[in-house]
């Protein structure tokens, strides 16, 4: 059952509904379902209100003014669905009372990515939407996941599923974060070595494995690995940090002319193999770099004194560097919105935005400042969800 | 003498010099001299260091950041020479240390507001550049001056053309201020009758004498004159705020289809005359919108606490409107240097990027956040003041 309207006065819990719904069985491929673009309509958007004292620190206070930001960025052109826990979701109606076509439920998570822990969502191109649900392990498990216990987000995307009365497919025990895909709606995945062979994942399959459950699940045909994302990108190096399609056959890398920067040469291994790589339909690809910000990102003292971090949690450190690139973006209905850092970055921040309204001049550019998003462990990217639009093609 | 290096050993005090420069008698327009465009070629760039405790609160530790943040776009591309006090000539240096291209010297001012105190330059396109000296009466004398006393600003403008060498003209007791006009370099200037026919200007002077002026010492033929500036302007709506050429026949326009606004009215107004005028070659004014940031930018507490005003100085209010508009740019050598307000204006301040860089593609889009500017009682060109190269067309 789903509480239609943005009330204060009862608290629908996703996950208390009576539902009997069951995992789909089969594969989407064999069923005719793939993964569209993102730059491709969508119904909505999911988002997590951020609550965990180990990623938010000072009682969330700048991590939610960056994600109200965000969210009413997106709600001016789709749904948002937004799930905050119980002991949040006032706080959050309050917070976002005066942003229209936002959904605020209640469910209990670990933490708020949703791109990592929501469901993948489907379509047969004949009006049918489908999703899948992953396993996640926290981005590595106890080989080098980030947190001790990830229970609440592993169930969130078939929690959602239920609550969105959406089919799904278990790809359990397959380990995938959404963050690590990307497709360009024609067949084509986009991924990154450093991630998807990563030991704390699917330390069983190999590469060839990996590439059969990602064309089964996600319903296409060609897997493009590129080897590296952002330096220092505690996800392992997320593809969604990295290199985008922006459409079929062209996408953005993350890049740095800077031969400094441990970042050049992950850039340039990547473009190489973006060079080198063919998509499903047989298409070279277009590639444009997006500079990333022309001055590291850093975690300052006073970011420190506010985290809480639990046993067992991936803590931070002073001096340390945040995984910053204008690539982890969300193509929103209409829009670009995309991460601005500010300070010694105005300048990156403009050319990036450029950049961005060169490449993409039917969308709006919106930069929301995302510096409050970035200490959490994440960018505009890794906190959305696209529910894409269940057309008939 | 000029002080050729940047060093801390010896302060040079412009004015201590022996030198005997007076005043070329005679009119510039009849020596063949004109007012370039700020869009032509410079040589150099005038600012005052920010220190007048009932402008800059908080001792000016955040207009200082904003100062060098604008100074090291500048010096990007044209030299920055830069009057500090005795007091704070140190301070400056150190602050400004690692910018290369820019000269410090001595001098004392009341404010930071070159634009306004500097000389106007003027060339004759043979190679001959000379300045012109105006009456300064901190923006209308015991009418509506906004300081008790105004003498060494008034002296500034003699006193550098003195330490730069550059012959000057005496237009005193002709007031004016740098902010108020703008020259197409074809012999337009703009202004707007609020200022230039203010009564605490030239109240024996009639808009015909004042146009004389206008041609006589800026080597034009034609004045436009628009009706307002931006509300609340406390200049008494400079045009520099409200409509700039960005080259012949062709101009920028503070705008807002807002009708809530009273700058509605003010905008509409000014471009019924920019639409029914005719430049100085007889062409139509070729005109472009320029949205003003869409949220007011406000005087808070924590800057009110911040101020010491003097007896006599025009006190800031919580509450205040301050004068915020992207026309108050500077034109550097290859560059469009802009202000940026943050905050709600985020997405205002990239719409207005946008339209810049459109408009000038030749030019980098440089922003500045310039609300601890405004905060001083100006913007980006306001606290600027071209040298323009002396050609020989």
């Amino acid at each position: 059952m789903r509480n239609k309207e943005n009330g204060l006065e009862d608290v629908v819990v996703a996950g208390d509904e009576d539902t009997q719904m069951c995992p789909i069985a089969g594969i989407p491929k064999e069923d005719g379902y793939y993964m569209p673009a993102e730059f491709e309509k969508h119904d909505g958007c999911i988002l997590i209100w951020p609550e965990r004292p180990g990623s938010w620190p000072h009682g969330a206070v700048a991590g939610r003014r960056a994600f109200a930001d965000v969210i009413k960025a997106i709600a001016r052109s789709e749904r948002v669905y937004l799930a905050a826990s119980k002991a949040t979701i006032a706080e959050a109606r309050g917070a976002l009372q005066n942003i229209p076509n936002v959904e605020i439920f209640a469910v209990e998570t670990d933490d708020s990515w949703a791109r990592d822990v929501g469901p993948t969502f489907l379509v047969d191109g004949k009006g049918g939407r489908r999703c899948v649900n992953w396993e996640f392990n926290a981005w590595g498990g106890t080989f080098n996941g980030l947190y001790a216990s990830w229970e609440k987000d592993n169930a969130f995307a078939t929690t959602f599923a239920k609550w969105f009365s959406c089919e799904y497919y278990d790809a359990a025990p397959f380990v995938l974060e959404g963050g690590s895909i990307h497709s360009d709606g024609e067949g084509t995945i986009l991924v990154t070595e450093a991630c998807l062979l990563s030991p704390g994942r699917n330390p069983d399959l190999d590469k060839e494995d990996i590439e059969k459950k990602l064309c089964q699940y996600l319903g296409a045909e060609k897997v493009i690995w590129i080897p590296h994302g952002i330096y220092g990108d505690e996800t392992d190096e997320h593809v969604d940090n990295m290199c985008a399609f922006i459409r079929p056959g062209e996408v953005v890398l993350a890049w740095t002319d800077n031969e400094d920067d441990p970042q050049h040469l992950y850039s340039k291994a990547s473009l190489e193999a973006l060079e080198n790589a063919v998509d499903a339909k047989g298409r070279k690809l277009v590639i444009h770099k997006l500079p990333i910000p022309s001055h590291p990102v850093w975690i300052h003292e006073e970011d420190l004194e506010g985290y809480e971090f639990e046993e067992g949690e991936d803590e931070r450190e002073i001096g340390e560097r945040l995984a910053a690139s204008y690539v982890n973006f969300y193509f929103s209905n209409g829009s670009v919105i995309m991460p601005a850092f500010g300070g010694e970055n105005v300048d990156s921040d403009l050319q990036a935005a450029f950049i961005m309204r060169d490449l993409c001049p039917e969308r709006e550019i919106v930069q929301v400042p995302a510096r409050d998003i970035l200490v959490g462990g994440g960018n505009i990217h890794c906190i959305t969800q696209q529910i894409p639009a269940n057309l008939i093609n």
